[in-house]
């Protein structure tokens, strides 16, 4: 039975409660800190994105299509759909001679209600390209274009959302290196996305981010790699995410000392390079929507050194206020005294 | 420990997985069944709107001001902000000779992405007539008026969300009597809509929709009120919530023998008149948006005598295809083999 690490408040009663694990390992595996069962495969959903986009880096795709900061962050991002993202990832595929129509990732409209109330007035409808996974996908493109070789683009690419595509078995390839992981034994469901993913360990989760953040433990180009994404996201963590969102919010303020990616049902893994230590976290429940981000607040919180400005940020979603449609302050998520006790010991 | 009551499937893996409790209590308050924890209070929420509109009808308010059977189900609905239900509020008030800005749930914008890109469209920000709460506070609004006697309607209205106020001890005192709680000494909360929320037991929860759904043990008025209700949500169902939603379709298809509502924060509750029988749910994890509805469904496919149609459809919902951007199947969410298993005992 996982612990609860989330209460969530409303008066003076805890209305509702999350449960979850979490494994914080470093680059060795050496397990740091263990809550709940951090054995069983998880699927990591979008939190491995980074992972999957250090083949567009190592293979060279990148650099032959002159990648910006942007394009690479957006590759590993969950985006929000605003605009900015929508051009850059219609900006990828435009360098690639390709447009939406490359990509197999479906579409949605974008996160905020704003936006879509825009989207209604410009009379437009969602593309593929406002998919939050948009840019992960143009680089899952880019890294076609390389592997085509003399091979027709299109005819290449089509079905490279397929386990068996060269491109996916790369993407694969690299995700089962970093994680130290035999991802031909693992569960395997299909993503949001239509990419196949892969039920992997939180600890070994944890391993692969303690790997991109110090370069330990991956092939040579690998680790280039992964430190050509962090410093790209740390340069354009908008793309990561979007306005107001945890991983653009939190790597806006700490650069390079931090990597953190969300994930679908409730997964986070992060990665804490001047500790050396990777993170991964799961909840039961699947919640993504507020639970999981103040299990990673708390962690990021207790487990770096921060200024004061930087630990209120943190504070503030670690115990997250709830307002209501009046914005009446009517409650909060905190992260449990069990939770804190547990990441107090690694401070 | 409460027990895990949905599965959430992703390919042959289960990826999260929702715990709850359950109540179902007979109107002499005797308990049929038990799952999990029903002793320690619940937030309600939304889904005891239906027992905070009796005074609305036993007060005489409804009949004095002629409200239609979309107003009234309205006034026990959380809709969607279509525009119906935009109309239907804002309709409300005018036989009142009041607007919007008698209203004082707040505003949000609809909750489908359709619906605000449509608004978008046609250059509209959301009111407080789009709230999904808008049609209580109108009933409440209009219970005001008649509470107000000679006084001006608006003072008088002012703050009706508080707890002291008429109003809202009006609705309380309702609420208090089909539970057979003494919500004085209950947790109590602010609701999304700023009216207070209760902490209830879900056994005593079960018993007010036992209540709601037979009149037993309600004074005689409020047992009219119920009928009223009843039969106004039957025969307008959209107006209690809203295209595709749980609670529309399942009252189209089963008319009186059937009355649900859901609540923020993972909560249900249900009125099942033929077996005489109220049922309450809640989610620990607070998941109302899929856990608690799989609850709900495999609740009324077990434990009412469904044609084949009906067990169809319920079935759907019990067990619930998830289905990517791309629309292909993904996973499911199933109501776990234990709640089946406790159900089926009540067949």
């Amino acid at each position: 039975m996982n612990p609860v690490l989330v209460d969530v408040w409303r008066g003076e009663w805890v209305e509702s409660q999350h449960r979850g694990s979490l494994a914080v390992v470093d680059a060795d595996g050496a397990l740091v800190l263990a809550l709940g069962d951090i054995e069983r495969p998880v699927y990591p959903r979008s939190a491995v994105k980074a992972l999957q986009a250090l083949p567009l880096v190592a293979s060279g795709a990148a650099a032959r299509f002159g990648l910006s900061d942007a394009e690479l962050a957006q590759a590993c991002a969950s985006h929000s759909g605003e605009p900015a993202h929508v051009a850059t990832s219609a900006g990828l595929l435009a360098k690639l001679g390709l447009d939406a129509d490359a990509l197999e990732c479906g579409a949605h409209w974008p996160r905020a209600e704003t936006q879509i109330a825009a989207m209604g007035a410009r009379g437009e409808t969602p593309t593929a390209l406002h998919n939050n996974c948009s840019g992960k996908h143009a680089g899952f493109v880019c890294l076609g274009c390389v592997l085509a070789g003399e091979q027709d683009r299109r005819a290449f690419l089509r079905g490279y959302v397929e386990p068996e595509h060269p491109v996916m078995r790369e993407v694969t390839a690299a995700l089962a290196a970093a994680t130290a992981t035999d991802l031909s034994r693992a569960p395997v469901g299909t993503d949001g996305c239509s990419i196949p993913t892969y039920g992997i360990p939180l600890r070994q989760l944890a391993l692969g981010f303690a790997r991109f953040g110090t370069g330990q433990g991956l092939s040579a180009d690998h680790a280039d790699a992964a430190r050509r994404l962090r410093q790209a996201v740390a340069a354009e963590p908008f793309h990561v995410a979007g306005t107001n969102r945890l991983d653009t919010v939190l790597m806006q303020q700490l650069g390079e000392r931090l990597f953190c990616k969300v994930g679908a049902e409730g997964v986070y893994c992060a990665a804490l390079p001047e500790r050396g230590w990777g993170l991964a976290i799961k909840m039961d429940d699947g919640n993504t929507a507020r639970a999981v981000e103040v299990v990673l607040a708390a962690c990021v919180q207790a487990l770096l050194r921060l200024s004061e400005t930087e630990h209120a940020l943190l504070q503030r979603h670690s115990e997250l206020a709830q307002r209501n449609w009046n914005g009446r302050l009517v409650g909060r998520l905190a992260a449990t005294p069990a939770l804190r006790g547990a990441l107090g010991s690694l401070a």
